[in-house]
């Protein structure tokens, strides 16, 4: 949020939502402020920064979604799960993830852009904090960011309008279980 | 969660989710699991607790929506917001949502059932928790239920499968913009 008139009238221009935290509801939370903006005839789109090509449920039912697209430019997760791409790999595409929010940002076709997971990319050091922030710097008039993932920098916290934090109380459930988990 | 056969073989035959604490995210978050569960051909429905009859964004954009509904069986905030309406109404209205949630949950027909701001419908003592606690003691085989709202009592976070803790970290931001807050 920044303010007009050097803070003589204040309104928001942008709005930065954050999800952080070890706990379950952060993706999932900002695909329903994702719904709330379509049900206003709002656009939207995701860019997954870590997730893989692999299909969620949230990818079936968005495919006859008008006005949502989710862009899966991560390349899957980085160092477990069977990961044998090299750290390289990940790096670019991260990076080509944040080239690809900053033009989608800025052309301001869609009112709500959603970088999931880009507080792990960061954490994970496959893009780095400074170039983040310059993107969100310069979000234009009437443009809502949401950012994702655990391990959110303070820098982000600290633009950030609405920050939460996703702790998780307890988590007894194996194996994940499909259309509630993935 | 419950074991079969003493646990011998331990696996999920329903599962009940819980999102609670002061942050944002915990409608959304079940709403974005909501969206999980259709795009697997799952049936969903939400009984607003505490809600009342105005429409959000997820209302309007769930209306052409297949296998989901939401039933609105608040009256509205309790003694904000202009609320005038005497507490027997809300008490009324609350455990009717009660009985209702008991039974569309035991009849099967949804594979998810979300009783939204039912915490919050406890901490107001419009239901008791020992009236909550018996409808999710029988929760049959094949449904999930989940719980949302502040101050989630104890007891249904002992009986949750997974609880998060929705924490704010900060929150600037006023007034409330549509297709964002509401």
């Amino acid at each position: 949020m920044v303010l007009s008139f050097a803070g003589l009238f204040c309104f928001t221009i942008y709005m930065i939502i954050l999800y952080t935290g070890n706990g379950k509801g952060k993706t999932t939370a900002s695909i329903g402020q994702t719904i709330r903006a379509l049900g206003e005839g709002k656009k939207a789109l995701m860019i997954q920064f870590i997730k893989g090509p692999w299909k969620s449920g949230e990818d079936y039912f968005f495919q006859k979604t008008k006005n949502f697209q989710i862009i899966k430019a991560g390349k899957g997760f980085v160092g477990i799960l069977g990961d044998r791409l090299p750290l390289a790999s990940h790096k670019k595409a991260a990076k080509d993830a944040l080239k690809l929010a900053d033009k989608k940002i800025l052309s301001k076709k869609n009112d709500l852009v959603i970088l999931d997971e880009i507080n792990v990319a960061v954490g994970l050091k496959l893009i780095s904090e400074k170039d983040v922030l310059k993107v969100l710097k310069r979000i234009p008039y009437g443009v809502d960011v949401i950012l994702t993932g655990r391990n959110a920098p303070k820098t982000f916290i600290d633009l950030a309008d609405i920050a939460t934090e996703m702790k998780e109380i307890k988590y007894k459930f194996n194996p994940a279980k499909q259309g509630i988990e993935y």
